[in-house]
């Protein structure tokens, strides 16, 4: 990949992200609000930084797998760096390194804030921190693939690279018609959630807020208490199956379009989701009985918390940190999974946790009887060594950042709790932990260099490793590669 | 494997067990103590077990793979379940599963207790409770194949299922003689720092029952405050240099012998393990400094501490509880890495870690450029794929354990660190844990249920899971494999 080539894809990225803002710009105008000039300021440094970026007419189109890689950590530092400065103008944040906290958490769909209330800032503001969510669930080059012209040919090798879980399938033989289709189903569900939660009874900028924040699973909030600021019922319940529906491999909704029926539900990955929320809610529901009375209520609050969690979303009804021992340690542990593959939630995905279980099964069965050749397939389908592998070495990736990123985020003096659900909620993209970083807390408490730390963790997280890691192979750096 | 030749391996086995018990039961004479019975009792009901069961003539001395990890696992069942009679009729502890508790922690070279008080038990009882750390820590079919005769030909399968670490090398072309040289390289240490800890003004008991805890590096004390109790810096200076030793992989004190000197450390195993644990020293010497005053203070009872539990024997010379939050998040992150294979030690083991890093870089790579071919050393020597695969399917059921034992350990109603850090110590056979199971406290808080996970875990992760999965594994259970 020429340098040329790069700052073409890299510049398209920012006019895109300049273009997104005028949602933003569209809401402070009609309000008349104090972030206006916020806007109109980063979007003019967009456009001047990536006008002449565009220009560059690349001479080859040929995208290698490392360029690729490259391509992608750039894009995703660059959407963050930039992203930030509407923060930084309208005065939102203090430091740089909030506002870049709060704009990557926002992309990257995790939904950790440093902010310590939100009610009360400018709605443009407000929209664009949630509108990240939305942009960032599916992917950013995707939605450059989508909407920018000539870049469909070589689309494929990033989209791979942005995309999460341990296989990528195209659906569409062309990469752009993939892009397109993927962003149609994801705007038509996000729609049906706008119209439900309207129906609900929100005002419609807090169901717009929510559904930005559920659709992308992120989990950023108009209110300090979150859902939990409506008591109502019926919007968690409409919030609460959307998290899960946005949480499941999107493969679903396509096989639906095609009008296969209930067997577009026929997937490994997929009934192990739903089979895992349901278990945990219900043995939450039970352990929360004595404290909510009814079955009715004690579900309430167990099923958005599942959902919220293990979608990797963060919404809060209720401050869990208060919860039994069981119930929240329950909570913590499906931080680490997430939802599925394909899907715009985070963690280390029911996918993978499948595949890890049938490799040990399969281990345990070589060391007992070593002659046997053994397959492992998944829905049917042959795995592959490769992706078993690779399956395997992300969970130990994941392990090793999330310890180290404890023992560093611990620098800072917080108890174990608190380093522990920061890292694996960052990590996961999820938003709030437990302990001081918990439903009511913030992640304000940290120091910049903690911030920083958590921030590469959410983009790590977000690109699943192996993009990020790239930049500091050394092969990146040798020539001849 | 026929059931005879399993019910001959098993029977010689208890009786092993019940000539090991004159030891304790000598020094029960010595002090006319109120335990003498136990041990005659137990010893009794050993040989009715085992002769019968050593009478039994196989026709084959053929072991298979699967065979020898079922032998295996129930060796270390049968242990444990009858090393456990002298505790319950001395009267020792309450009830059957808290003496199996402490019993196969003794095995498994944990160290952790459900006794809220060792001083004023009879010193039989104590002798007995630290041998069993020295016994298992080498490997008790080890002993057997050492000291028994006809086991030396299907041997091997046996020492290899048993063996900790990522791959087995055999030191001496016959097993039986590896076995011999293994246990006497072990006894020579044993009583290198017997001698060394009697030098530092220690009483002989005291010294013996430390030697052996440190030996195996398994922890049980004679003492309430462990080796606290002393607040003597040169008997903790000895511990804590031989509970670094006793973590090394012998290998390196067979090359010793063989004079290689100096070129007997050339192994990236061991300069880890060094480097990891003179890191931690300092780190944590650094941030004790304000605590202690000195750099002295503070690196006594830093290195004690990190020796204590990267060695896996979880001696506390002071509540590290209390320390500073990053030091005690450090330490708990310690406890799943362990020392070294071949060592006396459990954890994940440090040349696993290598490996791990090995195949992430690796992979990483192959993202960058798929199409070169990559091989992993290790010392130099090629790595099998299966050896490599071997460790990252390790690392999924070590922290899938983890997570699961964590989530049901919870179900006590304790918090986080203590069903945490009660697991990941069982698993990694430390001994104690954070929290409620810190240095000051004992796992007798736990209900008998989560006593019997915690048991299964410490097993688990001494026999490194494969032995007693093969239990689960449906093929064992099915005819023509």
């Amino acid at each position: 990949m020429s340098i040329r080539l790069l700052l073409n894809v890299l510049g398209k990225l920012l006019l895109l992200e300049a273009g997104l803002m005028t949602l933003p710009l569209f809401i402070s105008l009609m309000d008349r609000g104090p972030d206006t000039l916020a806007f109109v300021y980063t979007m003019l440094i967009l456009l001047a930084a990536g006008l002449p970026a565009v220009m560059q007419q690349p001479k080859s189109r040929e995208v290698r797998a490392k360029e690729g890689l490259v391509a992608v950590s750039l894009a995703w530092l660059l959407l963050g760096a930039f992203g930030a400065l509407p923060f930084m103008f309208a005065g939102v944040t203090g430091s740089y390194i909030d506002a870049l906290f709060e704009t990557v958490s926002g992309f990257t769909t995790t939904g950790a804030s440093i902010l310590p209330a939100v009610e009360g800032l400018p709605r443009g503001i407000l929209f664009w921190r949630s509108f990240t969510h939305w942009v960032g669930g599916m992917g950013v080059l995707i939605l450059t693939l989508a909407v920018m012209p000539k870049l469909s040919g070589r689309g494929a090798m990033l989209a791979k690279a942005e995309s999460p879980g341990p296989t990528f399938e195209k659906i569409a033989p062309r990469m752009r018609d993939s892009a397109r289709l993927m962003y149609a189903v994801y705007s038509a569900l996000t729609l049906v959630q706008l119209g439900l939660l309207l129906l609900t009874g929100l005002p419609l900028f807090d169901a717009a807020i929510h559904t930005l924040g559920t659709a992308g699973t992120g989990g950023f909030s108009n209110r300090n208490l979150s859902v939990g600021a409506y008591n109502n019922p019926w919007a968690e319940g409409v919030i609460t199956v959307f998290m899960l529906l946005f949480g499941m491999n999107f493969i679903v909704y396509f096989r639906l379009l095609r009008g296969e029926g209930f067997k577009a539900f026929k997937s490994e990955e997929v009934r192990a989701y739903w089979l895992l929320a349901l278990g945990a809610m219900l043995l939450i529901s039970l352990e929360l009985l004595p404290r909510y009375g009814s079955f009715f209520g004690s579900f309430r609050h167990a099923s958005f918390q599942v959902s919220s969690i293990m979608s990797t979303t963060g919404f809060a009804t209720t401050d869990f940190a208060l919860w039994p021992g069981f119930s929240h340690i329950l909570l913590l542990m499906l931080m680490l999974i997430g939802a599925c593959a394909g899907s715009t939630a985070g963690g280390i995905k029911v996918s993978r946790i499948l595949i890890l279980g049938k490799a040990t099964s399969r281990e345990i069965g070589q060391s007992a009887a070593p002659r046997k050749l053994r397959l492992l397939k998944l829905d049917g389908k042959l795995l592959s060594e490769e992706t078993v592998r690779g399956a395997l070495v992300f969970f130990f990736i994941y392990i090793a950042f999330l310890m180290v990123g404890t023992v560093a985020a611990a620098t800072d003096g917080h108890d174990f709790v608190t380093s522990f659900s920061a890292a694996a909620s960052c990590l996961s993209n999820i938003g709030p932990g437990l302990g001081l970083v918990g439903p009511v807390g913030n992640f304000g408490i940290f120091s910049p260099q903690v911030k920083a730390l958590l921030t590469f963790l959410m983009l790590a997280g977000r690109l699943e490793f192996i993009p990020l890691l790239t930049l500091f192979h050394r092969e990146l750096w040798s020539k001849g590669h």
